[in-house]
């Protein structure tokens, strides 16, 4: 029997005894949205967990942002900390903590944070995923068309 | 394209606009630990989203407690409001907001709250997944005879 795991959370560091900080992503590629700032990741539960899903803690700095990208596997977020809008779709939406994100399949989505503190959330995936994707140039250009997605996007 | 889905969370209410509020389960068995009081199911993702997983919010009301049991699949706990206590394997585990709880397979366990407030996690679960279990005599006898499970269990 698996041993169960108690990561208690220590709020004047906002970090977890016990979950190691990673980078958010290893490399940075060269399409237009494939870039990202400040970023760190927090595995809570991951492939070696006997689980169809992975949860993760993302935490954004001040100014920096995650990739803005695609694919078939839905996001489940949790904003945790701070605050900053997320691209999706063709929406923009303020998240506080504790909102709800739903993000489905195939839907573009980028988390920016535009405050001076840091943004933090959590997110669940299925463990058995599709690689993320870039935008299209059609998509980038409906995104760069519209004053409220052009404003918050970071390519 | 199936349409994102935003949950803003009211932190008077301490609810999520749009999320019904159910109850924790339909029944209440007969068997020992298989009774609970006082706890609120949420469903944040659910049977009808494309995914591995469904993430639930549950909160338990002062002197409330779940249901005592074990099954093959995880739990991924996330504390959200409150203090409580859980009964997991043979220890019992102090929890408050954001501390975080991976319950492997065929553990044990109990969420109490044994304080004034409501006691709040998340709760995420493979979404094909075992039915619950009530525990065997000898699992309830090695619980009752150390005081500090004995403590904490609600029957």
């Amino acid at each position: 029997m698996a041993e169960p795991r108690i990561h208690h959370f220590d709020p004047n560091r906002f970090r977890w005894d016990g979950v190691d900080e990673r980078d958010y992503k290893f490399h940075q590629g060269a399409e237009a949205g494939w870039g990202w700032r400040d970023v760190t990741r927090h595995v809570l539960t991951g492939r070696d967990d006997p689980a169809a899903f992975e949860m993760r803690y993302f935490e954004i700095g001040p100014d920096g942002h995650s990739t803005l990208e695609k694919h078939r596997h839905t996001h489940a977020v949790t904003i945790a900390r701070g605050q900053g809008k997320v691209l999706l779709g063709d929406r923009v939406i303020g998240a506080r903590p504790y909102d709800f994100i739903y993000v489905p399949p195939h839907v573009p989505h980028q988390f920016v944070n535009c405050g001076p503190q840091p943004f933090g959330f959590f997110c669940v995936v299925d463990r058995e995923r599709d690689r993320p994707q870039a935008l299209s140039p059609d998509e980038l250009t409906r995104l760069t068309a519209v004053r409220e997605t052009a404003a918050v996007m970071r390519l």
